[in-house]
Order: structure tokens, then sequence, then C-alpha cells
């Protein structure tokens, strides 16, 4: 029987979620997951309590509970459940406590809350503007101001990746196409080559690129497989030849493929 | 002296970042962090080491350091640092252990990887691509194939909001604008009033929002005040009168938004 586990908090629990399926994820089973947010008064923890422990009557497995609430009153109330409780949170705040002599002043909801950090968020929002308006090189305007530029073939990951760079990271991530008309001689565009520093190539697996694109466009020219492979190959050497740093995006995600960028580049995380 | 703290992972570090940062917003103090993401070999990791022994013999204070690391002897070497140590992943790893009766099996990478969960992934790209696609009430075409259609006046959220639904939680989110044109009568066109049980409506402050619109327009009529009132009124009564659940998204961040709304309207998220 798959094993169930609870996401709980008083916020977006969405840490809570991110942070349990890391966990989970080093153990080789599924898990059955319910992500329960704004947890914040005591009937709702009641009601939450009852949920886990109908869980147990029902499997007969104590499930598995993640969670992270501040209020003492209403954690308190997930503590007496059936469920195995892991308080994600006060595990290391105590210890840190002791450790640098501090203590803790808890406010619910610091971590995805929008008042105590509302620069950062500001930047955020301008950030993820900025990428649309310069998304698939729709004006070349705004090169100048762009932290990264991605460049790439249709449909190899440029969009995801620049939209988690500005989203999750505050990075002003325009990008750029290279589309067939352009195969025959490569080059850069004025706009970019007085950008070179900020150039990121992005190159995918051909096979791959003609799955997405069938899928998109099926049986067309752009979707064959020999296009696929000439405008790979062609990008490829163009960023060989102007040492324009590149990662393959085929067996990465976007969050791989973003870190990775800034990992090379060493532009800094603007997160919170 | 502000205390350092270091986010280390052999992955992306996102997890131990996002992770950390919840921890530590719980503290009334400033941090400064360093994330250092793929640490996965030995060399790097005495690198890092030294990095965070540096840290201590500058600052006399003991740095924090949150890792999740799966390879032990690459721990081990980051645990025989100077700096104050939590393993984010084996601190409950061992426990649920225990409790479950099974035995991890640890993989690289496993939380932000790809090739474990294509399924899940191709759904999130498929939903960010058909949030571009539906932005802004570009096409009213797909509006039968949205999870969820967000309504409000120009620059209230709705873009930001609806990428971070579907890169997020692979929500399928449109979102459609009223315009000022729109206001002398305002209601819903037809492709919306049959998709009724999937609006959800955003609103925000009238100041906030001449605020935002006056950054973008300065001393237009757009930005004016006074339009910007009638504006979030006249959209505000449409609500009412149809029934729309909404929110206000002047005081909140983008995840406290999406995960408000996935919490009134019970939608399912699908992050991994």
């Amino acid at each position: 029987m798959t094993p169930k586990v609870f996401y709980i908090s008083d916020g977006t629990a969405i840490t809570a979620e991110v942070f349990g399926h890391a966990v989970l994820s080093q153990f080789p089973v599924e898990f059955e997951a319910l992500t329960i947010p704004f947890i914040d008064s005591v009937a709702k923890a009641e009601k939450v309590k009852q949920q886990i422990n109908d869980s147990f009557i029902t499997t007969s497995l104590r499930p598995v509970v993640f969670h992270s609430i501040v209020n003492s009153d209403i954690r308190d109330i997930i503590f007496s459940s059936e469920g195995l409780d892991y308080d994600f949170l006060n595990t290391f705040v105590s210890p840190l406590e002791q450790q640098l002599g501090i203590k803790a002043a808890p406010v619910i909801n610091r971590t995805h809350g929008k008042s105590t950090a509302n620069e950062a968020y500001d930047n955020r929002i301008d950030a993820i503007n900025f990428t649309l308006d310069n998304d698939d090189g729709q004006t070349m305007k705004h090169m100048d101001k762009a932290d990264i530029i991605l460049l790439g073939v249709s449909r190899c990951g440029k969009t995801p990746s620049s939209l988690y760079l500005s989203m999750q990271f505050g990075i002003k991530a325009a990008n750029y196409p290279f589309v067939e008309d352009d195969m025959d001689n490569l080059k850069l565009p004025e706009a970019l080559k007085r950008n070179k520093s900020k150039l990121f190539g992005l190159t995918i697996d051909p096979n791959r690129l003609h799955e997405i694109r069938q899928g998109r466009m099926e049986n067309s020219r752009y979707s064959s497989l020999r296009q696929c492979r000439i405008e790979v190959k062609e990008v490829e050497m163009l960023y060989k030849k102007e040492r324009i740093p590149f990662v393959n995006t085929t067996y990465h995600s976007v969050e791989e493929i973003s870190a990775r960028i800034l990992d090379i580049t060493g532009l800094k995380r603007h997160m919170f």
C-alpha cells in the first residue's frame, strides 16, 4: 500500500512541499501526497488532525506528516495526531538558537510573505516583466539592460529557462532564437555582439528536438529530423567559434539549467 | 557583524536555499548568504571546506552551513569544516527509515532532476507554454482547455501569478484583462461565460495600482489615480455580481496568491 504524506503549513506550504519531496525522494517508494496550506487557526488544525487520523484508520499505516507551523497552539494539535510528525522548522531553529546565541522571533509566513522583503520582491516582478518583454528576440532594444541573454534554436528550452531565472532568482534574462533562415550564414547580430559577456548558449539532442517540434508542427520542414540536426550543428559550431559557454538541455530540468548557468557565469541569485 | 550562511548541495542547491531561508527567517537578524551548488566531487568539497574555514578566520564567527549532499565521502568533508553544520536531508531520512521500515536508496539530485519524472516535467513545460500563449487575452481560442482563467485590470498581477501557477504547480493558467474601454459596460465575453467555473478574479488597492502604472506610463490617463479607482471599483462589482471568487494582490506575493487560488478552487498541485 502506498504510504500517505501530509504537507501542512500556516502559509503557502510551498517550502514544506519542496523540502518534504526532497527528503522522500531519497526513498525507493512512491508516496501519496496531500498539501494543506493556510492552517492558521485551531479550528482548521482540528480538522486536519481528523483527516490524518482518518487516513490512519483507513490505511492502517501511520501517515508521514511534514509541517512548518509557527504558532505553538496550532502545532500542538498536529503533534497530537496519529501521524509520524516531522517539524521542519523547529528541528533546526532550536539548535540554531543555542549555537548563535540569538532567540528566534517567529513571524508567520515570512518565507513567501511580501511585507518584509518588498524591494527584492519588486525586483523579481521587474525581472519577470523584463523576460516577457524580451522573449524570443521580439526586440533587441533592451539587450544592454539584460543580466543574461540565452541563445538557441526554436524549442530548445530558452523561454522556460529565462522565466525560471527571473522568477526564482530575480535575474533579467532575455533570449534570442536562431531561426531557419539564419542557418546559411550564422552569426551574432550587433546587439548581441556588444553584449558578448552576457551570452549563454543552449543546445539539445536533435532527436529530442525533432520530437518536441513534431508536437508543435507535425511533418513540417521545421520539425524534420534533418532540419533539427542542421540547426543544432550550426549553432554549436557558432558557440565554439565565439567561445560562448553552453549547456545541453536534453537531460536537465529548468531548475538544473538555471542553476548551472548561474554557476558558470557567476551571476548572483537574488532570491529574497 | 552579520553572520554568514552557506547553502551547499551536490545538485542545484535550490531546496537547500529555500528551506534554509525558511529556517533563518525565524530569526530577527540578517544573514549574508552564499549558495554553492553542484559539489559533486571530493576536490570541490575540499575547496568549499577551505572557504568555510576562511570565513571563520576572517569573521571570528562560525558560519552556519546548511547542506544536502547524498554522497557520504563528500558530506564528511563538509562536516569536518569549522562551520555549524546542519544536514538537511539526513536529519529526517534516518528517523524515517526506522519508522517506515524502508531503507533509503539515495540518488543524487533527485529533487530537481529530470530523468525520474519526465511526464510531470513535460506537463509543467506544456503548462508554461499554454500560459504564455494565453497571456493577456491574446486569444480566446483555448479558454476551454485552461485549468483556470485569471481576470483583472492591467497591472494587477495576472501574468506573474499565471506563470507561477504553471511553473510551480503545472497548472494551465490563462488570463484575461479588463481594459479602459470595457469599463462603461463591464461584462464577461462569451468564451469566459461558458467557462465560468474556471474564472478567478484578482484585485488590487487603487493607490498601489496607480504607483505601478506610473512606473510604466507616467502621468497618463491610464496611470491616473482616478482611472485606477474607477477600474478597480467596476471590476470588483462584476466579481460580486457574477459570484467570481477573488483575492487582493496588494499585500501578497505571487506564491501566496497562487497557493490561495489553489486552496479556494480545490485545483490540484502537480509539482513532481
